[in-house]
């Protein structure tokens, strides 16, 4: 079994902000990632897929095909949006990097073929912080 | 004469549009960039200053003073905000990576000891656009 | 159950000198690690934890927090300092990027709150040369 | 138990194409990676051992022989080579990240010491493409 | 006047031999980089503009543009191909790093829009080599 | 005319410590980069020369030999040492970037070759701080 692993980028905006809260309560838990006017990231996503390779190609999958996929159902819904306002897939959820991360596999899982399994969604907010996910 | 540079970051939210514009010519010139709910970037922020190293020291410039100077004055004033709406020295501007490295320029300026001379400022919208300005 | 990774920073005096050894045998052994007035390195520690979001903020764990841990419990007793001499925590241990990984897992580990589970500890003493310690 | 990776490099040309099939198969499975003339890359390889820490050394296994060995057995092997029809071990296999991967890890282990454990190979073929294998 | 840069990549095949020399001479004087099956790499390309922002757009130039430009005229003319056998621009060149980089310089030049000026070429040919061109 | 430049590495101990003062004033003035026990940084060193290229080559100069003259009269003597202590080119002076930067300029100066002219040494301290020195 070998993994491929595939990088793709988008840049977004977000605020981190429970609405059940007070707008102290948010500054306080949240501090400036609660600001009311937005913050952005050019957010880094990995996405792994497992599998046998293919003896015809040497390819576990085109990754072309992966790429595809990641841009049709994540990517272009992602990219120079508002993660709170205009991703139909994050209403009603804390837009945490987290959250974002859970989402992302729960996008991609229908849309994987089946000769390979999904493996792992890693994705950076900064080039500090990122969040591994891998359905478990 | 030596040249010292340091490396910032901030994370903000914007949006390019022209507002004596339709909605339509915005989309056209601006594309995703015009999107009404904003987008956002990871900034990376790199400033250069020049002169003659001090002997007792070595420093051209104390490079925790050269950042400090940066914070109070910039990425403080920019990181976890929206650059369109919440930042005094981009109000009434193009919000272009262009005119945020001029303002930038603008911004250092009056905050550099007369020891030392402004040589660059060079911003990152995203791994793989940046501007540079020298003040020229 | 999700991965929340953040990365810090140190840089650090060290050499590699088993006491116990005549001077010959550590050249002959480290190389010129062994040098007697020391080297060192800018090491880069990503601290990876997991567990489950919490539902009203999205995150696993604050990464403010955890990188206030990070700081508090490591990097500030590590950064600028000499790893052989100055450590409480690595005092009378060969002082290797992997016993250095080991030590900074278990300087973290009764400071990770209950809520979540310290995952790994990666280090890089160089670009091309990394240690990962995940406690077992 | 620790892990210990070293990062080695090649620049090596190949192309995707199988014998079996119509230069039309060939360009329509693999499009411009089956370029008749070839097309090249600067692979990065992460090769990954584990075990124990030796106690006198603190090392796990001292990195300039990890290198020295991944060095003999692969990448003078494969550095500026073409890997189609320069590279013993990749003869009669389709040149696929994947399968140079696998391929790199059975050269490897026969020559792994054995205080310590081969764990991966984690080859890039660009930066945003990269394979990981663990001989399971 | 502000300079705007982009990155943009290619992978290509090419080999060192200056046809009026023997081999042993070219095995000489270029090294492994003359192998006569050729090599490759993942190269990367930063170009330059300069001029004065746009007051409607904050734009020095549309960085869009710019890539379609640099796609259309330099990189789709050389990725995935053998920089010696494949490309007209090159024909009857020596396929060094220095000389790629000059020729791209002439192929932007006459695509350069009037109120922009091409300011530099910037060629990595891997992550420690780089020949920068400013067309003097 | 084209720049090339070659990029090299070493690790290394240093200390920022003037024995004209007092320890209060050095650590008033150095912070934490005064501890007495020293500290190291894995340094980047970018070399870049300029000049014609070689018609028969294509080359401006042999990277590999680039390499060579920077190993031997820089990198060689700086690599797992202790900048204070160990090197014959920085006795006497104040171990700052700036100032081992313009020692590095000076090493290499005799030994660039009539053909070519050096034109620039950019030296990382750390990946956020770095120095670049023209010979003016």
């Amino acid at each position: 079994m070998v993994y491929l692993t595939r990088l793709e980028h988008f840049n977004a905006a977000h605020k981190l902000f429970n609405p059940a809260w007070s707008r102290e309560k948010n500054e306080d838990v949240f501090g400036k990632c609660a600001n009311d006017n937005w913050h952005g990231h050019n957010y880094e996503l990995y996405v792994t897929v497992k599998g046998e390779p293919n003896p015809d190609t040497g390819f576990l999958f085109d990754v072309k095909r992966l790429s595809a996929i990641i841009k049709e159902h994540v990517t272009e819904q992602l990219d120079h949006k508002n993660l709170n306002l205009d991703v139909e897939f994050m209403k009603d959820k804390m837009c945490s990097t987290e959250n974002l991360a859970i989402a992302i596999w729960q996008q991609l899982l229908p849309h994987i073929p089946p000769e390979i399994t999904l493996h792992a969604v890693k994705l950076y907010e900064t080039p500090r912080i990122y969040v591994e996910y891998f359905g478990l």
